[in-house]
């Protein structure tokens, strides 16, 4: 029904997640409509991104950098590394705010059904961050999914070797969150993991 | 958080309707790490559609065509108008199926308190059309908000000026809908509006 252009912004727009072909269409014509600037804007910003940014070399997070600036910052803790599945996860630990280590992206978790091996989850290097830097702490905050659990297994294990203390964040019922509305599973994992009151007695 | 590139990307992804920080920052990521030849291929999109998509000269639907397909489609009627206020109203008329006519958009509705007259929505062209087209009827069908009935108005006189027989599209309950729940202005069209069952007796 629309020209031909339209019709293939109409098709891309789609590529974007939860986009479906009734809002890819308003959102064109909202683009094409009220704000062809904004729509410029962002076909440049899109395709200046989609060239220059790349993986940080030191923790893989996406940067157009070398180097990110969470790496290359000296105020950060120095003998503490974070894993996290995705760029993401690393924002969100950020935003929590009470860790100032550094932080390894896997992109991803181990997966053999996908093929999705150690190395395409950059373990090699990981290893070798391991083995050179002198760290205090290694603390595994991958996504608590069969996946995830995995992939913390797997990685806690190369750290035993290292000799590198290994920890895992807690799983549990979340803060503020209400029993009654918990799924069984978290609950069941908040049971077996309690911690005692007064660890000290 | 992120590095100036990503930041951007999700500043601009932001002029998208009805996406906000946490989606823009989704879909960046999302583009960024899953699918970078899809945001290449709507980075080019987008670009090619701003530069290259204009208005109809006849109706100024959103082509990038002098004339768009339906204008240049000599098999629709030719003698009947149907003014809608946006390029998607077009497509909601064609989908219903029973409209054979040719169209013209508006881009919009009078409203004078945002400096929106008569010359932003085409109307010397409509008149210019009106004057010279030997049109049997033109069918009003802005939005029913007071906008739009102002604007059907303004046109409706225009026609009769130049003797075209005009139009509005019936308003009231929609088909499927419940009384239960219409609300009561449009009840009250309905009401209204009501036509007699047997017409001729």
């Amino acid at each position: 029904m629309f020209s031909p252009l339209i019709e293939e912004l109409i098709r891309a727009l789609r590529c974007l997640p939860s986009v479906g072909p009734k809002s890819a269409q308003r959102m064109a014509m909202y683009l094409l409509e009220k704000d062809p600037e904004a729509a410029s804007l962002l076909a440049h910003s899109l395709a200046q991104a989609v060239e220059r940014v790349g993986r940080c070399q030191q923790c893989r997070t996406l940067t157009e950098e070398a180097i990110c600036s969470l790496c290359d910052n000296r105020r950060r803790e120095q003998d503490s590394l974070c894993v996290v599945e995705t760029p993401a996860d690393v924002l969100a630990i950020e935003q929590a705010g009470n860790y100032h280590g550094r932080y390894f992206v896997l992109h991803g978790h181990l997966s053999p059904i996908d093929g999705v091996g150690p190395a395409d989850l950059g373990m090699d290097l990981l290893e070798q961050r391991l083995a050179t830097e002198s760290l205090r702490e290694l603390i595994v905050a991958t996504n608590p999914t069969v996946e995830g659990e995995a992939t913390a297994q797997y990685i806690a294990e190369r750290a035993r070797v290292q000799g590198v203390a290994v920890s895992r964040i807690a799983h549990g019922v979340p803060i503020g969150g209400e029993l009654e509305y918990i799924d069984g599973g978290t609950l069941a994992h908040a049971l077996n993991s309690r911690t005692a009151f007064f660890p000290g007695s």
